[in-house]
């Protein structure tokens, strides 16, 4: 075992989850444990924190505010979406980024993110190594999106997968009131990847879901949509759709942009705007004439905690252990992932895959696990999706409301 | 103690909250245990299953299934929107309904609804006296407006709060992740009270709520709301604002009327559509040209048993029990209201009220509770709504999701 002895800094980069908190936990928790970690900070907004040298001594939290972080939604260092340039063109912030290592010891660089954020760790790893700086490099992953390269699944998905199922199963309950005709839109997110839309797919599984369910890995076709809804219109009365934001035509354009375009075209009566939920309920009333309703998730399905999945949460907390714990063991320029041992029962065993290999790669839901109409997924993903929402979380209650962790945020010192 | 025995028959009415079945639940429990009621009943869709004559014999279900509706959001046996009319002007429905009581040989009537269903009782009750027709009605109060007369507070309102705080903390969070402005607009519903718009300070009490509340007791003016937004914006870049769905102006025009208006005079630069959060988030992005968010908690607000009240869940099972054991022991043409006898520790008492005084009245947020500026509510709301929000409900899982009641519907018949 290679002794490297000095501080680390953690960063939390792109969208919060409802766990990113917990690998913050785990990675601070686990770092403050380890002898070869002097101290640990925390960057305030990812790696904006480190340039502008806004880091958080995390050994002056009490530990009870770091366990708390465990059921603590979002990003409590802050986030950041920017992008660091390419290396061969310009080399300033890795520059930036190499001085404030040296000025500050830091030795360990732990990063929680997606794609883009592992390609930042990837990179800030291979200027260290250029410029002779010995820093060891690890990545946590997180993304309510669930399209990481490499690993079964992404820590955040169980949580926002759990969120959107159960409050699926609840507005089917609450669509189904009146013995009237009603359609209702729910937009779920997911630019790319259709796993978290597919959530939905779960509470189908328990007979409260919707009946229609609309990926990006599909070309969508408004022409489509409707005869598709019509089909369970004509039957029914009562339709749910659950849709992603993400969902594009075969040119590429997002269903507000088709509606813009059909506007203009043949009009379906009035102007739109607004969410792509919105959009399609407008639609359909338009050629159904009943009631509609449009539900956007929004933020909600990514930081509601409450509801989030003990299993994402444990695994969320582990792999920010399992970081620190490899790092400190020799480990460099890898992130942590996880691979399905077993599914029935469950078990799930971390492992560590080459930043290389993951940076910028994205996973989507196999075309064999969504049906031949492109408007619903398989019991294969619903076997997959299962075990990742098990499990009530342990939220710490103050007047009835989650009490979440609050730092001082003491500002680390250079050497 | 007056002796009235026959069947019974309860019907859901209005919109759907999460613990209007936890209401159905005492009802039918308690009908089940009482003597003087033969059989109990459940209407399909409220009155309408009575005109219809679709009514369920609840003694065939299973216990179990009558016990999981205490968990299960939205209206089991369906709901109704059905004014009947001024029984001076038209008979047409009180003598059909008293057709199928006397068919069906129903000598209580149990109702769950706002407003209007107190009405509906009140007319019905008063139909059945003048035809000689002994019957007992009472009526249970749901409603998450929480505007009932004559009650502390109505069942549902408590789980809807609860829902309200919670989300908004954790939308407060994810609202802050990043370094950069931006302005979030929450929707909650109300259309003349506010009650559970300023749910949301139970949120800022916390710590982590909006910054302004705008209910529909206060007139709402678009350049107030950008003042007062400014104001906020100017100090920390961040600003969160809640908005009852039903803030009118002093012409009583809702806030996407007025900016339709404003659009034909001096335009906010492109037309508008869709629900209050986004109108105002965009007129908000309009003037400080940030990011911003709007947010509808849509039908998610009364229908998330997951996060409901422990406190208004027992209360609302406790309500319809009430109902029952009072109707049984004589009473008739009453509602079941709560009477706050201590609110530290908490203690509130069931009361009988007459369903005259309650029927079309309407309780609003008392002015004193609400700040100068018509932006915020005081502590002594707080202080009103924190022990309705108290408890964690015990919600049975199924692979990791609600496990709702599943009712058999066997129909029943004519004696």
């Amino acid at each position: 075992m290679s002794k490297l002895i000095g501080n680390a800094v953690f960063g939390q980069s792109g969208g919060p989850t409802s766990v990113i908190n917990a690998s913050a936990s785990g990675v601070f928790q686990e770092a403050l444990k380890q002898e070869n970690i002097v101290k640990i900070y925390g960057a305030a907004h990812g790696i904006k924190g480190v340039l502008d040298e806004v880091m958080y001594n995390m050994g002056q939290e009490d530990p009870v505010e770091l366990n708390l972080l465990k059921t603590t939604p979002s990003s409590a260092l802050g986030s950041v979406r920017y992008k660091l340039a390419d290396p061969n063109k310009d080399e300033t912030d890795y520059k930036r980024i190499l001085e404030v290592f040296k000025k500050y010891n830091i030795r360990y660089f732990f990063y929680n993110g997606g794609n883009d954020s592992m390609d930042t760790c990837n990179k800030i790893s291979k200027f260290m190594q250029k410029a002779g700086y010995e820093c060891r490099v690890m990545g946590v992953p997180k993304t309510i999106d669930n399209d990481l390269w490499a690993t079964d699944h992404c820590p955040g998905y169980g949580s926002a997968a759990r969120y959107v199922a159960t409050s699926t199963m609840e507005v089917y309950q609450d669509a189904r009131v009146y013995d009237t005709p009603m359609i209702t839109v729910l937009e779920v997110m997911g630019r790319n990847a259709g796993w978290l839309t597919a959530a939905t797919a779960l509470a189908a599984y328990k007979g409260f879901g919707p009946d229609l369910i609309y990926l990006p890995e599909v070309p969508f076709s408004i022409d489509k949509y409707l005869s598709d809804v019509e089909k369970v219109f004509k039957k029914t009365g009562k339709v749910i759709v659950a849709v992603s934001e993400g969902c594009k035509d075969t040119n590429g354009k997002y269903i507000p942009e088709m509606v813009q375009d059909n506007l203009t075209k043949d009009a379906f009566g009035h102007s739109q705007l607004g969410g792509t939920a919105t959009i399609l309920a407008d639609v359909a009333k338009n050629k159904f004439g009943c009631k509609v309703r449009g539900i956007e998730f929004s933020l909600l399905q990514r930081c509601a905690t409450h509801i989030g999945s003990l299993t994402d949460i444990n695994e969320a907390f582990m792999a920010g252990q399992e970081a620190v714990k490899a790092a400190c063991e020799g480990m460099t320029d890898k992130m942590v992932a996880f691979e399905r041992v077993s599914n029935n029962p469950y078990d799930c065993k971390i492992k560590l895959i080459n930043l290389s290999e993951v940076a910028n790669a994205e996973k989507k839901i196999p075309a064999e696990w969504i049906n031949k109409e492109g408007n619903f997924v398989s019991e294969e993903f619903v076997h997959y999706a299962l075990p990742l929402i098990q499990g009530n979380p342990e939220i710490t209650l103050e007047d009835g409301l989650p009490r979440f962790a609050k730092l001082k945020k003491v500002l680390a010192k250079p050497e």
